[in-house]
């Protein structure tokens, strides 16, 4: 339908708009952003002018083009991100105020880690995430939790997804033998992947359906993480999200060191 | 370009479409969602279809639509919402952890209030605000704060298109007279508007243009307002966020009691 000589219809061409905008490019002049969306100038002039009229783009002073309010108010107000959010963000408070670092909360999205929320104090780490910023799987912490608490069918799809991704992706093997050892710790702890100098810990969340649908961590320096102290807190509030997402708490997950885990 | 019959454009028919959902209806059958879009089930049927495959919404296991994770990434990573937001953060859990009630960040938007981030601790009093929700100005503490910063032209733009509003919705000279005397504090304090048993009190943030640009309000249980202690906790914290957006301090607003706001 509304299909372009190109053959991309007009929806898609609008999700194109919107996708050339990100964290390092929050604002473009309009040609920057028909390159970016891959669109002739025309085009992008005729649709940046009609987004802009509906409010999804918003012209600054200078005459550049960034993603307007209404459309981030319209995405956010019915979000199952936000419901995740609305949930956990007091449990994540206490995870705050307790442990005093990074906390935050993510969910797999296209064999990547999403973050949702997250939580920093001045004078915490550094920590690469960002909010609706993502990373890859494999190299976190919350992504790590997430995958080897999901189910067997799921976890050997990402692997053949994969299969020649080349290295530093891991070997299957050593995936499903760090998944075996998250499993059965109830934790995921990856000592200084994203940054040699901070450590991400993370425990999962379970939904009703039973699979993990979330990831709760926090990411402290590294040499001082203190997992017999933090694992327990983040395990504490990650049940409490469970619950308030209407999880039975006897399937909320593991108990800490109980090597009670699904799955080996 | 690529107009229906009826008139409305393709971006128009999606826009439509992703407004249908709101915290109230986060899901519905696509017969609902063709109602509430004004569409024909066909045509609603086809761009559902579309809008799926390209991850704007997501079918849930009863058939039910809702707005896709990838929609709620798409609006946040680039926007002005989430930038203001990541400023204000550490200054909210300040607030927050000094007041232990309800903090809030909102921007005005048509009229009306958006808040754009909102902290709760457990036990604080009820509160209407939720993150990308909407308010009327004259009745929030953060709405008014705003509009008795901004430009008088602005003020007057705003009294003139709600000239013919009904009562309860105050007269101009009424609202004129309440502006200035927020202007003189500094802050506006509004007990029991939205709820009987609560008071909402915010604090203008400046943005480096020199206007408000957003405000910072709590909502306390009404009659223990304690506003000697509250509003200067606010203002400070208010200064911190327009400095980090910016703002030389010398401009980030009125101190506390000291009348030196502008205007009046």
């Amino acid at each position: 339908m509304a299909n372009s000589p190109s053959g991309d219809s007009m929806a898609e061409r609008i999700v194109r708009v919107i996708s050339a905008f990100d964290s390092e490019n929050p604002s473009m002049p309009v040609a920057t952003l028909a390159r970016r969306a891959g669109l002739p100038l025309s085009t992008a002039h005729r649709l940046a002018a009609e987004l802009a009229s509906l409010k999804v783009l918003q012209k600054s002073g200078t005459g550049e083009l960034r993603l307007g309010m209404r459309l981030w108010e319209l995405a956010s107000r019915s979000s199952s991100a936000l419901d995740l959010r609305q949930v956990a963000m007091p449990f994540m408070e206490d995870i705050q105020a307790v442990i005093r670092q990074h906390t935050q909360l993510s969910v797999l999205q296209d064999d990547e880690v999403l973050f949702i929320e997250r939580l920093s104090s001045r004078g915490s780490v550094a920590n690469f995430a960002r909010v609706a910023g993502r990373l890859p799987l494999h190299i976190s912490s919350s992504g790590m939790v997430m995958m080897a608490h999901a189910p067997r069918h799921v976890q050997e799809e990402f692997l053949a997804r994969h299969r020649d991704d080349p290295a530093p992706f891991p070997a299957a093997d050593e995936l499903r033998r760090q998944w075996a050892g998250i499993r059965r710790e109830g934790c995921a702890t990856l000592p200084g992947v994203v940054d040699p100098e901070t450590t991400g810990i993370a425990v999962p969340i379970f939904g009703p359906q039973g699979p993990a649908v979330a990831a709760l961590g926090v990411v402290v320096p590294r040499g001082s993480e203190n997992t017999s102290a933090t694992v327990p807190a983040l395990m504490t509030a990650a049940r409490g999200i469970s619950r308030g997402l209407g999880t039975h708490s006897a399937e909320a997950g593991p108990r800490h060191g109980s090597g009670a885990a699904a799955g080996d």
